[in-house]
């Protein structure tokens, strides 16, 4: 897999000459990407729209959602850039406090539930 | 930057740890993984719900921006591992196809719109 | 029911008195009020984020539902107030025009499937 | 405006009866519906994702902008049909709250922020 070498700096790299050669940097502004991450998301959740949990999915099915999360992760990578941000550092940073806040023994086989736990 | 050496791969391995310790691959489904990814995503957008677009983010602004997008980033983590995908393969395939899409020459300065461009 | 009297006209009004009484016009433009609507259709959607499709919702969750998607339709009236929309209108010509890209016939018991009616 | 003779439960039939002639109550569960008011409130953000906030709206734009506002507004009503819903008397009890927890007083000509005010 690419990912055993892929750094984060290098895709972080390749979206950033991606903006830079249409001369996007003002629209990647950070308040833009919120929205257009929204926007990606929602793009990736239309192929689940009418779909039950349990369908598997196709090859037609699975081809769109690779690019529609591919979508998602572009603009990230983007905001990361726009903004400075270490995105490996935040990444370990969240998973620490959320193992701290969902600590493994008590939420075993239990999922958040957000019409009781806000 | 930890960015400049940490590989997807390495990032994918802790999410993974985190879901299984929990338990959680039973929840961590695709289409439940689309639906987290953009009620994450959203709560990045509410940070810049009334704020004007020009507006600098001060400190506690960009605390709160950078957790939820790590949330984000975390979720299309899970969702590869989930689906098995390589995702620097995905994103690159992407971009790529985006470059012959939006070709620079004709792109340079000019944000698509999707009330025209749909 | 209250639906069965209460015009839209009567809806909006109330919303357009709640914004005006806290001088927040200058907040409820079209794009912030796109944003608003997005970000509490995502806060419908996390209360289903790891439920069963066929999981019923009891009471707790139930009113959860009732308050979030009241908030997905304050900010629809909000939005029609401040675009000066004749909301039935556009809600019966949308259904007019759905009726003739997804005739009876054709589409009896089949849903669009995003990854292929795009 | 027809939205002054226009009843809540006059457009909850209307949606009611294009559901029921395509037999798509089956598709139309909570979770589903919940899922597309989601999708379409971003393809509504989508026309606004590259746009300065205090750019008009040009006639292309304000038709699409109506269009989108009124597949939202239209899985709403559905969402209603679906769960037995009064949506005024849901609407009214949520503004209510709103008053409450946002006295005018207090909040008149200040956002919420979200990175604050969580």
């Amino acid at each position: 897999m690419a990912d055993e070498t892929t750094t984060i700096a290098m895709l972080k790299a390749k979206v950033a000459d991606f903006v830079r050669a249409r001369d996007w940097e003002k629209f990647h502004r950070p308040a833009n990407l919120a929205k257009a991450i929204s926007v990606e998301a929602a793009e990736l959740l239309e192929l689940f729209q009418w779909r039950e949990d349990t369908q598997p999915l196709d090859a037609v099915a699975q081809g769109r959602v690779e690019e529609e999360l591919a979508d998602v992760v572009i603009y990230c990578l983007s905001a990361a850039n726009t903004l400075g941000l270490d995105l490996s550092d935040i990444v370990l940073r969240k998973l620490a406090r959320n193992e701290s806040r969902y600590p493994a023994k008590e939420w075993r086989g239990r999922a958040r539930d957000a019409a009781r736990d806000p």
